[in-house]
Parts: structure tokens; sequence; C-alpha cells
């Protein structure tokens, strides 16, 4: 029995409200030993305000030590098993440029490439062509048309496009065409089983017909594929939870994965205040608010330590905005570590804040990773923070008698 | 491989003894911001001496923010895990009487209901009939024969009741009876396996001879059947641990829950003294003693903070005589949280302490939830707490070599 069908069985409706507020990679570490993260460096009046009155604690988003990308990190946030769940490359990339992903899809994330006259590979990403000749090309190609099947071809940046085929019935199990090295030939598209045959097929014409396409636009003259899949079967949130679920995020990627668990997404504008605003007049609508933050990852990724410093700050600054709408429940947390020090996501626990009116107090007063080491919360794998939610908003039955 | 597997491998005999010291609902929170729980104010200068030269931590009793029954509750504390092993509704009602389920039992939890001239439920409690009227109507019930098959029919209190069919070869997965809303009939009671077809048609016998013995007995001139089930296929204590249980509990839910692992059932009086007395009359014939002790949880449901306190040190204060019968580990914990500010069980990590030789010494020195966080133990599943008590009783080889 997993964590999911517990929750189908005792969840509860009721007129409370839970917020997930997601700072993306919010941990941090020290730039020097015996120094602070950029958390601990904050000035964050309100947030250790809630931190005293709430209870604290560190979630691991897959696994000790593993590095989740934001796929894996936010369904862990949503109460979705990372390695039950599994998002395809194709699939990311489609949901991060906003497309609306259908069951009848496959999606497949391209990569512009140069081929030799010989048709081997010369450059895997065809000199980094910039975003407006890519748009270009994928304009192109999608005026391609297979019989039986809908093909979309979109660009994201440079030399990255997504093409999605959509058709009843298509496997998604496709093998990549990228053969990860120059000098040889693009590999064909191989179906992984029986019932991806036709998409091989699919993209096997859809590849012959893109060759003739491109055949004058060197050096993006051909592109690879990667990352072929259909979006998984995923449970809905209301099936899950029984929660009406909204999304209030500006990234296209966030939105995406929102999606993904049947969130309905928002209008969220492009500020944090926009955001606010939105959470504000759709209060009523929703039993859940999903709110997304961008810039504690960006500056993180970045190696900005003050301005990853600057932006929970900024953060800090609206909580009281939140706040006042009284939810039952407000969770502050991020979807994985982004240490300006490693300028990369990272493995390390995940700073949590839970506040209710049900919380068991800790003897913590300040939002920061080492306090959060003796919060009440403990250290707790990141796919139960949303039953924790779910209980504190009253919203679980007793499991038993 | 289940935990179950490796304490089957590692188990050792020897002449240790174990007490399982169970404050029912022991955890609780502060009434106010900033405040204590129950056991933080209760003066308990016993345990808290015991928290010194042992180790604290707080139990998880099936998963974090799911709030346990007293069945998952126990089974956890007796080192189960309450999302592999569930006790249906019939089953705990029929041990919450101290009736003795065998295997070839199905147990039925009835609520006596009232059906109008076309035999719609007009009131699904029967109007809250005495508890005496309860009794009369199942002496009456309990009168019926099915050939082939024994029935038991017991009052619990008010319109609630339990029936037992006991034949060798019945099903247990048989759907309720009761349509759950008023205005309709009462549902046939229907087999959910091939296995149980036997038992849904001993069912319909019996409700209709029922109908027949009730027809004159308006308000109660019928029931309804719950949670129909058997007893669950558990591997017992002496099994799993080759530990010889003997359970001193005055409730017969818990006398119930012992039974169901197998433990020996001791006559335990009515008070904690006499629960002591028992346990020192038994010391030589048992390896493992359960103790149970109510009214931490009694208190708690009645939402009574002072008299939760008061419940813990009287606890506190037989403490000395358990400990001068020199147990070779001492547990102390709750099955769930009660806290007396939610008047109900809670899914709060439940306060344990552990007091053995081989303890190794965390920094507490009081029994409390705060303190508790800081303790060796950590949060950890309730379902390990048997591997502790038994690591330290010296009763675990090494696994591998």
């Amino acid at each position: 029995m997993t964590h999911h069908d517990l929750l189908r069985e005792l969840q509860l409706k009721n007129n409370s409200k839970i917020v997930l507020l997601v700072a993306d990679g919010l941990g941090g570490l020290p730039l020097t030993p015996g120094g602070q993260t950029e958390l601990e460096t904050a000035r964050t009046p309100n947030l250790d305000a809630l931190a005293t009155r709430g209870v604290l604690g560190l979630s691991t988003p897959v696994l000790p030590g593993i590095t989740p990308g934001s796929g894996p990190g936010h369904l862990g946030l949503f109460g979705y098993d990372p390695l039950e769940f599994r998002i395809g490359r194709g699939v990311l990339e489609a949901l991060g440029i906003d497309f609306d992903l259908g069951p009848n899809d496959v999606a497949i994330r391209g990569n512009f490439c140069s081929l030799d006259a010989e048709g081997k590979i010369s450059d895997r990403r065809a000199g980094r062509i910039a975003s407006d000749i890519g748009k270009k090309l994928c304009a192109k190609l999608d005026k391609i048309t297979i019989p039986g099947v809908e093909v979309f071809v979109r660009p994201v940046k440079e030399y990255r496009l997504v093409i999605v085929f959509r058709a009843a019935g298509l496997g998604g199990a496709v093998a990549d065409t990228d053969p990860q090295k120059t000098g040889v030939l693009p590999l064909d598209p191989v179906a992984k089983d029986p019932g991806s045959q036709r998409t091989a097929e699919i993209a096997r014409q859809f590849l012959a017909r893109a060759r003739e396409v491109l055949k004058d636009d060197f050096p993006a003259n051909f592109f690879t594929m990667r990352g072929i899949d259909k979006r998984p079967a995923i449970p809905t949130f209301s099936e899950v939870y029984g929660l009406k679920a909204g999304a209030v995020a500006v990234y296209p990627m966030y939105r995406g994965l929102a999606r993904l668990v049947s969130m309905d997404v928002l209008d969220a504008g492009q500020t944090l205040e926009d955001q606010c605003a939105r959470l504000e007049q759709s209060w009523n609508d929703y039993d859940f608010f999903f709110m997304h933050y961008k810039y504690t990852d960006s500056t993180g990724e970045d190696g900005n330590f003050p301005a990853k410093v600057e932006r929970i700050e900024q953060l800090d600054a609206v909580l009281p905005r939140i706040q006042a709408l009284k939810p039952d429940v407000l969770v502050v947390t991020g979807d994985h570590s982004t240490p300006s020090k490693m300028k990369s996501h990272s493995w390390h626990p995940v700073p949590t804040l839970l506040a209710a009116e049900t919380c068991r107090p800790d003897a913590c007063t300040r939002f920061g990773e080492q306090e959060c080491l003796r919060g009440g919360l403990g250290q707790f794998p990141a796919k139960y923070l949303m039953t924790l939610a779910m209980a504190h908003a009253g919203r679980l039955e007793k499991y038993g008698a």
C-alpha cells in the first residue's frame, strides 16, 4: 500500500486553505568554513517570526546524496515519489515552453546539429545558433505533415527545440538518435518496445522530410532527437488529496509541472507582487495554492551569493501579504538546494517551514539550515510534506480504529 | 526481506526482561503559543531520571502526517508494519469486548437502526438506544441459529453490537450493508471475492431471521453491518522475536490487540497498582511485558489538559515499582499522540524513552516532546522500536559476518 493509496482513503473535505510557497533551490552552503548559508545570511524577520510559531525541518527530495532536477524536485514536494514517477527529458522540455501536452502526445527534445558532406555529425549543437535562427527553422519544420499524426515543432532556445507527435495509441519508448559524439552518422530512431514501433516509424518519416527541409541551412542542417517520451500517467492532485489546486508560477517549466499533476495554472504575471495579487483574487476558488519563486535558484546557479541573499529578502518582504489571507497551513520550502558556492543544484537537504495552528512547537526561532536541524519535523522525505500539510489542514481521517 | 524476516533469523534467547510501558496517546501539544505540552508540564522526577540515563526519541506510528487509531498504533509498537497488517473494524470491535476471535471467525460491527414502514432506514443509530436495550436485543439475536455455522451476537454500547460467524473456510471480504444515509433500504451483504460467497450468504440468512426477530422493537427494528473481516494472519510475537510475552492491560481493546499477536493476556485488575502487582507476580514467567495505561488518552480525548498532566504524574509515581524489578530494557512511550488541545488522536510523533545498560547517552535530562527532539533515537518509525528493545536486551545476533 503506497502513501497515495492511504491518502485516497483518508482524505476529508473542509474549508481549509493550504499554501505551498516554493523558493526554488532555497538551500545553500556557506562560502567559507564557519560561515553562514544564503538563507542564514539573509535578514528575514517575517520568515523568522513564522519559524518561531511554526515547525521546521529538512526534506530530502529523492534520496540522501541524490541531486534532483526541477522535475523530481517538484514531484516530491507535490507528494509523488520521484523514483516512481519519472518525467522524460522531452516531456520536461515541452512543459518548459508551456506546451500543453495531452495523453496522446509523444514529446521529443531536439538539438540542431551540423552534418558534413557525408552526413556525419560535425557539430552536435550546430555552432550554438542564435535563438532567432532556431525559431525560423522550427517554423519551417512545423509545416511538415505526416499522414495520421499531428506534428508540432517549437523552438526552445538557441539550438534546442521540441517536437511533439500527437496520435492515439503512440508508444513513447524510442531510443535517442543522438550518438553523443561527432564524426558519425545520426542514429535511426529505434522502438524499445512493440507499442512504440509506429512512433519510431513516424520519427523516421519526419527526419527524412526534415533533412530535405533543412538541407541548405548549415550549420543547422539537421537535428538529433533525445528523451523521447510521453507524459507519465500521474494520479491527479484532486484524486490523491481531494484538493482543488491552483498554481501561481511565472516560469513555464513550473507551470508545466503543476499541469502534470492537474493543477489549474493561473495567470501569475511577472513579479512576486503580481503573484500575490493573483493569490488574493483566486483565494476563494481553490483549496490549495502552489506559488513558485524562481530567483533563489537562478542566483544560486549564477554563483551569486549576495544576489541570492537579496532574493530571499525580497521573498521575506511579501510574506505578510500571503499571511494576511490567513492560510490554515503555510509551507515555505524549496524543491532542492542550489548553493551559490556550487553554482548548481545539490543534494543537500532542503530547509522546510510549516506553520499551522496544530504545530507542535520546536525551539527554532530563525529560518535557516542549522536551525532546521533541530526542528520538529526532523529530516524527512519530501514526498511526505503534502501528507503533513493535509494533516495540519484537518483534511485526513484517522487510519484504522 | 522485511525486518521481521531479519528478526526471525537473528533472534537469540537469554534471561533478559523487557518492559514496554505504553501510556496511550502520550504525546501532546501546548494550549498556547510558547507553552508546554502535557508531558512537559507534568512533574515527572522518575521519568526524568530515567531519561537522563536512557535515550530519547520520537516515533512515527504509521507515516508522517497520518493519525493512527489504537489498532495501527499498537501494531506499530509491537513491531508490525501498520500498513501491511490491517485490522478490520469488526475485528477491533470484537477485540474491544474481550471476544476471543479465532482463525475461523468472521467479525462484524453492527449498528442498530430504525426502518420505516417501507423498510427504508429512518435513523442509522436507532435513536441512540440505551445500552441495556441494546443488550436485550443482542440476547434475542444471539438465539438465531444458522445451519453449519456458529453465531455469536454481543452488545458493545448503545446502538453498537458485534456479530461473529464461526465456521471453517469462511472468507472475510463482504461489503458493508450500511448505505451511509437515511431514506434508502439497507444494502445486501455482497461478497467481494469468491472465497467470501458463503459468508455473504450466511449474513443474508442471518439478516432475514433478524428482521423477523426485531420487527416489534422500533426504534431498533434492524441493524446494518460494517467492517466485516477476519482477524488478520499475523506472525506471533514468539515466532518473530522469540519472546514469551505477557500483556498487563485493563481495557479489553488492548487485551485484544495483545491477543492478536499471541501474547498471553494476564489478569491486570483495575488500577496501576493492580497492574504492578501482576507484573511482580508474573515476573519470572515471561521475557516481555506489555503494560498499558489508558488514561493519558482518555483525558486527552476529553480535552482535559490538567487531568492528562495528573494522569502522567500518576504513571510517574509507579515507575519505581517497575524499576525495582530491574528490567534489562524499559521502554516508556505511547501508541500515538492525543493532544488535549485537539481532543483527538493526532499524527504528531510520539515521545519515546528507552533505558538499558547499553544506551548511548544523549544530552536529555527530561522526558518531554522538545527534549525528545534532541534525543539519541532521533525520529524513527515506531515499527523499529521492538528491534531496538531486542538489541538492548542482547537478544539479537550480528547480521552477516
